[in-house]
């Protein structure tokens, strides 16, 4: 009986992974990964030159992205369908070898993985391995510390309510905004109500081939790529730091 | 003239740090790592094995830990000296040959290189290799994604004063708190008030050979060890990760 690994690819560059999901990709012969219909994918791209020849590939291909409203209930039962009937495929496939299934970043943090997860409890023999979350890639690109002494940080989505942002913009020290493509706008004025514009970076890819990194009070246009976190570095509480 | 590398050593499990960590690792003739008196050291102890033979290495032993209060000028005039003094010693060494500093986790994620990093730009050639962080390490070893869907994370200091962190942990979905060590019962008793302890869990050295994963309300006795982390999971907003 095989098992389904889920190898964390970290944010980008392919020399940031783990040297347990480097090894992992590299002796795979069953890989699969998510992407949107009609596009390389992101976690393909990483590992794009690792994989063994002869690798039989999965791409888990997305029914809608962003065409239906994220709460509407076409858009939930055509998505878990797409999970429901992905578990199935892996469980079978399961049965007589190892799986392994790519996720960006660390697959605990925001991944999509977790809908898999959640279905193949019992059902397989599951392994996850940890990677950098793409927020560590992205403000590893700015070359300043996220945080420091008893900074608080708090991670929020570009798809919140705008008032939630702006609150929890005011209360925190350091700030990472994910998913922040076509939600832009909202991010950029919920940063200058809370008084935060300033400071903040906008991170388009981080550590991949394509990175930008520019201040965001800076940045016209409203849209951005899918990979792209916005970030407000703290600057630390103790004194030691602050000399 | 050589380079000062800081290399990101991950949660523990030497596995889990990137490739890229782990060659400059194996290839180092100059290492310096942080450790209290008298001990080995973490960042040491992960290394353990992976050290070229020959290797120069330079413990950079802090001269006062928890002795004095974190806030005195004695404790802040003192920490200051030593990071001016190991800044001005990888200088020279950096004048004539590459040295590498290791450091736990992430090194722009809270950790002490940090102090060493702005003491010295401009005096020599910089480069960081990011690392997972120990949070990731720990929510990993709890086998449950830590976030989902529209979740909120904040991460809090148990060095927070304890109305901060009742308030903090009241408006986030999911919670790290580090640092906790001899701060325990301040943590527990605000995660209490916050209506949040019950799914509370202690991570203690994840990711190691020694972890141990402990629901937080069962957690007897008031100390745990300094690579601790206290884990509030979170359980996503949008209705298709709740059916
Ligand atoms: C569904 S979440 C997945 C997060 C992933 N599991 C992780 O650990 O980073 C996708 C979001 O992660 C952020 N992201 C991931 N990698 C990134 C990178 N290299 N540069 C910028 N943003 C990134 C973007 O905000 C993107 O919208
Ligand atoms: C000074 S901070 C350094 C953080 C580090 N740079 C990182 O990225 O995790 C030290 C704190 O990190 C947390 N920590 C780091 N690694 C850990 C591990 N493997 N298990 C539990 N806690 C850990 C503990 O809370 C510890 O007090």
């Amino acid at each position: 009986m095989g098992r389904i690994l889920c190898a964390g690819l970290g944010p980008g560059d392919p020399d940031l992974m783990s040297v347990r999901s480097d090894r992992a990709i590299r002796s795979a012969s069953h890989v699969a990964y998510f992407r949107k219909k009609g596009r390389p994918g992101q976690a393909r791209r990483i590992v794009e030159g690792m994989l063994a020849s002869g690798v039989t590939e999965y791409a888990m291909e997305y029914p809608v992205t962003t065409e239906l409203p994220f709460d509407s209930p076409e858009y939930i039962s055509c998505i878990a369908a797409f999970y429901d009937d992905w578990a199935q495929r892996l469980t079978l496939l399961a049965q007589t070898q190892d799986v392994l299934v790519l996720c960006e970043g660390d697959p605990f943090f925001y991944g999509s993985f977790m809908h898999l997860y959640t279905r193949l409890q019992g059902r397989a023999v599951l392994e996850v391995i940890p990677g950098i979350p793409g927020m560590v890639g992205c403000w590893w690109s700015t070359g300043t510390p996220i945080t420091w002494g008893d900074d608080v940080m708090t991670v929020l989505m570009g798809t919140l309510p705008e008032a939630d942002l702006v609150r929890h913009m005011q209360s925190a020290d350091a700030l990472v905004i994910m998913k922040t493509g076509r939600n832009l706008p909202k991010v950029r004025r919920a940063l200058e109500a809370a008084g935060r514009l300033d400071s903040a970076w906008l991170i388009e890819r981080g550590t991949m081939p394509t990175q930008r990194v520019l201040a965001l009070a800076q940045v016209d246009g409203s849209d951005c790529p899918y990979f792209a976190t916005v970030l407000v570095h703290g600057h630390g509480r103790r004194p030691e730091v602050l000399e």
